[in-house]
């Protein structure tokens, strides 16, 4: 059994309750605990040493990428974030001014988007440090963007740029909650997801659970300068577009509005955010699976098929 | 620096907002979100293999132990569950069979009390499994019961027997969710924690955050059969009465209400529920530190001193 397999399993007949809008399977869970206006957003995410991090990474980034993982989930609904629970797993030989450096990391990017951090425990690890934040935010009711919404017709969109974050992004990236919620409140956002596992399975996730296919157009998707690099500096990394399509921890929006509003949404967007790329990239179609146009066609991608795209 | 002065100084100063309540500290955060009639309670907390459990440990044990840890913490606020998420960090060579039986018995007893398991997530470990898992609940405006309110005068209580939870009652114990809410329904409650570091750990907490002193009353104490048991097979093991105060994980009620209300709470209690002791153990004091009364006096107990007291 391999882990979305169990992960299958394990989401398919979990507990229930009348305040589950929303329950496993999108960016954060959607509860409903009768606030006239709002609903509420709740998210679980844990980075693991030697798995997200290193012994060797500056310690205030660990703190950084551990909030902003989950505050980038509620970006993804459109959310506004509001409290935090920290719970640090301590190996038996932890340096505690390591850890209080963690923390000010946590803390700063805490406190620029207005998030108290309530509480949370230390516990003991027997492997190396991981740190699991819980995440309560709110968002207006009937504004969630969930990742089911998908319609075919729809242009497909993506903030920033792709591909490399290993380079460096994936410990200091932005959360994009503020370009979120500019974005639900003045277009109709279908749907949405951030990008944390490439571009090509987090879409997928998408035309999933929305019954749709979708086809990328290569020239439009964005390739970072950081996946650039690594394919030019590292013999074992994937080509640039590859790497835009599949690096994970991009941390960027992913989303699909209604393509009559692909025009008015970049200008819109170039004036409010001049800084930040928004691209797009595609379009939602009827028939199913993840296709790529090119100057040479149209091809369909498969899940493991993204080298001769290079 | 100690654990407990890295949490100390890590806590100093946490960013905070006006949704915050009551923040690190108490059994649970209490937020105000808005709801006219209700707080919500926040809590995470984290069981680890080797520390909390171990390979031979039943699964469905290990995930009612995750779960009930976080009930008892809702339990000890006077609250009513709502909602999970569960963050499971898997090593390489894991059992997939193993963690569905896991969220058997973790699920099993959010059923039984109504709690939703709303998501969550996997992800690698280095170390063994390691299970997070985060808690949303309610509690009605007012009524939520902190570790600040001690009153010298009140009878401190605690619910069940205490000591000797590793030989079995840690895996398998009953979160006191219902215990509790009728206790604040129907008594003036003036402070409550759950038993999760030890009768005489727990209680000092309570004093600390309360400005008081107590007095317990050595034969009052409850001593459950497993400490009377591993007192008497394993040699290593503490003396009955010093297991029931300092070993951990017994995950009772420990509460003080106004001395005049003493007597009633226990009749009532005895009525309401019969199969579940409640023992008043003694008494708040303005005079603080926490002393020991038996035949032969009352004396101090210093923060290592169980031993003398077998």
């Amino acid at each position: 059994m391999k882990e979305f397999e169990l992960i299958g399993k394990l989401t398919r007949s979990l507990p229930t309750n009348d305040t589950v809008v929303v329950g496993a399977g999108d960016d954060c869970a959607v509860l409903d605990f009768g606030l006239p206006e709002k609903l509420l957003l709740f998210k679980t995410d844990a980075v693991v040493e030697n798995v997200h991090f290193s012994g060797e990474t500056e310690p205030k980034k660990i703190g950084h990428k551990a909030l902003g993982r989950c505050l980038s989930d509620i970006a993804a609904m459109a959310g506004t974030p509001a409290a935090a629970l920290v719970t640090i797993g301590l190996p038996p030989d932890y340096d505690p001014d390591f850890i209080a450096r963690v923390y000010e990391g946590l803390n700063a990017l805490a406190k620029r988007f207005g998030v108290a951090v309530a509480g949370g425990e230390t516990t003991a690890s027997t492997g190396g440090i991981f740190i699991s934040v819980a995440m309560l935010g709110t968002v207006a009711r009937g504004r969630q963007v969930l990742r089911n919404g998908a319609k075919p017709g729809d242009a497909i969109f993506v903030t920033g740029e792709l591909g490399g974050s290993l380079l460096g992004k994936h410990l200091d990236f932005e959360p994009r909650i503020h370009e979120a919620q500019w974005l639900a409140e003045h277009f109709s956002l279908h749907a949405m997801a951030d990008l944390s596992d490439g571009l090509a399975g987090d879409l997928r996730r998408i035309l999933a659970a929305s019954g749709t296919g979708a086809e990328l157009l290569k020239s439009a998707v964005p390739v970072s300068r950081a996946a650039k690099l690594q394919a030019r500096t590292m013999p074992s990394a994937k080509p640039p577009f590859a790497a835009a399509l599949a690096d994970g921890e991009d941390f960027e929006l992913l989303l699909t509005v209604p393509g009559a509003d692909a025009v008015k949404l970049l200008d819109a967007w170039n004036k409010k955010f001049p800084k930040l790329k928004l691209s797009c990239i595609g379009k939602i179609t009827a028939a199913a699976g993840l296709r790529i146009r090119d100057g040479s066609g149209v091809r369909p991608l498969d899940a493991h098929g993204y080298d001769h795209f290079a």
